[in-house]
């Protein structure tokens, strides 16, 4: 059977990365004949993960067209996220939890989505569903990502379907899954090694808010008030960002994954701003804002941003 | 919990009515509070199913909104063929064997879609997945929108999932599926007592080809000879059909059953007509082009289309 990729999205975080190397497994067991790759290296975190469970970095591809003809995409969806070449390759399966946008295919496919937490979590019930065995480094991987994507759990994102998948899989890998947790969260924090500029490009996403081209980033951390001593080279690098890119906002989203709280800093228009003061009703003071228990962009930030955008 | 539509697309055929009941009652197992409805009357077929199996044809809407907030979709997902307001709802639970196109979400949602002959397969799989038993009349009905989208398995589209179900289905419905399967199937081929109008409007589907407006048609027959005879009433009724709808092509399938052959009745501009031609390599004949072997719109129809279209 001719090979196919399995890839998650741009900017990979442990989801994209270890749901791919999963997907990539069951879909071989299946008798398919698929790689695991990446459209970027791993992250602090990630690699944390990867090395904790023996797995070493799928390689990076720039374009797929020119390796294989169809491909399989985890953890998104949207084409703006994906490969670059993605219009060129056939999609023959996803497996997802995002929104539906700009997808479009010329023949029936095999797409899995599911509002759960972690696509991790949907690649578990498809494990199970197919009666695959998951190895224990595989589970060790899976569970990563779950806990990533969920923060341990903590996010309003989770739903029942990730924590059964989580303790199954830490049965499974023979971890304490929130010592482990915690412990992988944390290699995923230290931000004192990265320029802002890299910080603000590690875990970014572009939406299209009613014509308006609004970029988010996130980062986690331990230790707020150290990152906001960066504060001033933040904004500066993501005016920079914004300019260069067209993003008609920039928003930045630095949250400390231990107490499940959030600090924005934002920069764009008046009218911009005022949007974000509406989404989330609290005054920017200096570009900035708290935005107590908020921790997920795509259950948190997104859906009031887009309201306020088209309002 | 608040009541939400379950339906399949405009002009219902066996799987998109069938497989909305079957759908809904699963999900109301699963907690939620679901209606099976329809956008049209069911046709002969499946008219002939619904009464072997005791169900009531489901009633007809033509807005969602006024009465629910949130859908779930079966046997289709592009937007022109679903209800007329769909925009105006949220669409929560997709199941589905076709391509996706024009489909787009604010929210993250629940979409399976797998490449197998009919919806009602997948949601066969989704019962034994979630361990809901199937009732006997519900496993008829199922059973008979399996047989009506893989012509008694025949058609390309069947796969090994739908040769499962189908025995499946068969033996908790207790019937034979090749004797009730070929009744069913010639329930819904007496053409006598139909105008053209309603012929062409029985089992259409519209596509935007690369801007252009596509319809396609297909009508099932035992007897293709006695079909044809009423060739010209049946361009006649296509060119007025594309007047008013501003269809650019208007494509008339009629399907012959028993030996799984086709004849395709063709209306355009020269230019749509050469798309036609390039797509399945045949020369219209006054309109007309025999197409051996092909009984599939959405597997020997659309995907060579397509392709012409946008070449």
């Amino acid at each position: 059977m001719e090979k196919e990729f399995v890839f998650g999205h741009q900017n990979p975080d442990t989801d994209a990365i270890g749901t791919a190397i999963a997907f990539s497994y069951l879909q071989n067991k299946l008798g398919y004949n698929t790689e695991a790759v990446a459209l970027g290296e791993p992250n602090d975190e990630t690699a944390y993960a990867l090395k904790q469970f023996g797995f070493k970095a799928p390689r990076v591809i720039k374009e797929a067209a020119p390796e294989v003809k169809a491909v399989m995409l985890v953890d998104h969806n949207e084409p703006q996220q994906s490969v670059s070449d993605i219009d060129k390759v056939k999609v023959t399966h996803v497996v997802d939890h995002h929104r539906i946008m700009n997808f479009n295919t010329a023949d029936p496919l095999y797409y899995r989505a599911e509002p759960v937490g972690c696509t991790s979590t949907i690649v578990w019930k498809m494990f199970n569903e197919f009666g695959v065995e998951i190895p224990e480094k595989l589970a060790g991987l899976m569970l990563s990502a779950i806990i990533s994507d969920t923060l341990l759990l903590k996010s309003p994102t989770t739903t029942d379907d990730d924590k059964k998948a989580v303790k199954a899989l830490a049965k499974l890998a023979g971890v304490n899954y929130n010592e482990y947790g915690l412990a992988m969260l944390k290699a995923g924090t230290n931000i004192s090694n990265k320029s802002e500029e890299e910080l603000i490009d590690l875990d970014a996403k572009s939406f299209e808010l009613n014509g308006h081209n609004v970029r988010v980033a996130q980062i986690n951390v331990v230790d707020l008030p150290e990152a906001l001593e960066r504060k001033d080279a933040f904004l500066k690098a993501m005016k920079t960002s914004a300019q260069d890119n067209n993003y008609d906002m920039f928003m930045l989203l630095i949250t400390n994954i231990l107490d499940s709280d959030s600090e924005a800093l934002v920069v764009g228009s008046d009218e911009t701003k005022s949007f974000f003061e509406k989404a989330f009703n609290k005054e920017l003071s200096d570009s900035e804002a708290k935005l107590p228990g908020v921790v997920s962009r795509k259950k948190q930030v997104v859906p009031p941003l887009t309201d306020a955008f088209n309002a």
